[in-house]
């Protein structure tokens, strides 16, 4: 139990840190949240993490009880401090306590919740298996809440079926999973579903567009829809813990894997990426 | 701060509880709940309660720590020895608590918590004012989850419009409220919106229906339109804690409030069965 957690200024073990009962969070999924990968208190593109975190809390109206920098520093510092080698940064805002009534005053300033638990990255060498679940969530996709029930259930879905995640399909086009996103390669062209309220934006999305543009690889963010997962060269699905994995098999039929030197190519540029910024060795000057 | 509270076996002054942070209701929304109002301990329509919270509980998989009876005798112990007179009963179970992924071991123990809050009733004789919102609410409003920021969202903008309720309305049809069933007289007809996933089917909506039908009054549950509630003779407003309530205004406009002898009717005869269950002097032998 080497997990380390703060709330409201305290720190405690996270075993042993206890929160009101009437944090808006434990009532309503009240509050949004992020999360990073990092090395010995080096955490992987944290800034971008705190600013889409800014951006979830503004999208519903909380109110950070922070600054960027101040959440930043206790990110940090709890991250260095832990015992933990290979870390998962979690950081989490709900819209403050008070006794249970859906609306809320004005102003409530919210409470800050961070923890630091094992983040292990996944070998990149392994291909996953996904079903593909239907999309029932609601239309904040966008916005990293804490409504993530049926984000729960797709991936227990995926873990009852064998696989390693569930691809949420809503009216035909595919949106993302149930903690990544999700690409087709096809001729050479990498494809993923717009940034709209149907997908969470991630920072590792973000950083294989952009490495797509700087390669020269076309990239599309269009809907697009099973079946082309099915006719894929390769499907591809990104997340801060795992940077970029393929898909080997869809609803336990065989699938991708077949442009393989593409595949690889954006893996290791990614890994390369987080390696740049975790490993003090390799860092810029 | 008279309000009570019970998590996992331990009672104290709701204000002094604190849970886990590894609950899983803290980082997901991972839970279900259901809440009744009572006086002095006798809480009305319990086992309908404890019923539809174990169907929730069902529905995504979460195991009841106690048996209904037990959940019944745990509840009923917490009302009885508050200090409140007019009571809001809370009880919501957590998919257990784990150190944060999304999927979960099979067979993991809930966390049941349970609040007793001060619950006035509403007056039945002021009528309520409305607005409109877009239900962008996941497809599993039939379970009564923790995942409520859309409502607790709806129920704010409809604080600032200086209204008491908002409307979801999903792609034409009148869903229901952020924390109420709604429903429509028109021509002595009672119109409300099916009972699937789009709605939580209140126990206040199945009394109301069961009272049309004991009084020959015709109901109808189909899909219905923005537009029929401009047109509604009423607009009934159905929940634990109000019973029934008559909107005068939608949006700004005025609506409703032309069958005053059936909406009254309704109205009185609800509050009556309540009384009926809480206050001792009127109860059956």
């Amino acid at each position: 139990m080497k997990e380390t957690a703060y709330y409201n200024g305290k720190t405690a073990r996270l075993a042993r840190l206890r929160v009101p009962a009437t944090d808006r969070a434990f009532y309503f999924g009240d509050g949004v949240y992020d999360a990073a990968y990092g090395r010995n208190g080096r955490i992987h593109a944290l800034d971008e993490h705190i600013d889409r975190f800014f951006g979830s809390a503004e999208a519903v109206g909380i109110t950070v009880p922070e600054s960027k920098a101040g959440i930043k520093e206790i990110i940090t510092r709890l991250a260095v401090r832990s015992p933990l080698k290979d870390q998962f940064v979690y950081f989490q805002v709900s819209r403050g306590s008070g006794i249970r009534e859906h609306s809320y005053p004005d102003g409530v300033k919210g409470n800050l919740f961070v923890m630091v638990k094992e983040g292990k990255i996944r070998n990149v060498n392994l291909p996953v298996k996904l079903i593909t679940v239907k999309d029932t969530r609601f239309l904040h996709c966008n916005v990293k809440s804490l409504n993530l029930l049926p984000s729960v259930m797709a991936a227990k879905a995926a873990e009852r079926e064998g696989c390693d995640e569930a691809v949420f399909v809503r009216d035909g086009a595919v949106t993302e999973c149930s903690h990544s996103n999700i690409f087709v390669l096809k001729e050479g062209r990498l494809i993923t579903a717009p940034a709209d309220n149907r997908i969470l934006a991630g920072v590792c999305r973000a950083h294989l567009l952009r490495l797509c543009e700087k390669e020269g690889i076309p990239a599309e963010e269009r809907e697009y829809s099973e079946a082309e997962l099915y006719e894929a060269d390769e499907i591809l699905l990104t997340s801060a813990g795992s940077f970029c994995l393929r898909a080997s098999e869809l609803n336990k039929k065989p699938v991708g894997m077949k442009d393989e030197n593409l595949a690889r190519f954006l893996q290791q540029a990614l890994v390369a990426e987080f390696e740049e910024a975790v490993n003090p060795q390799q860092s810029k000057v």
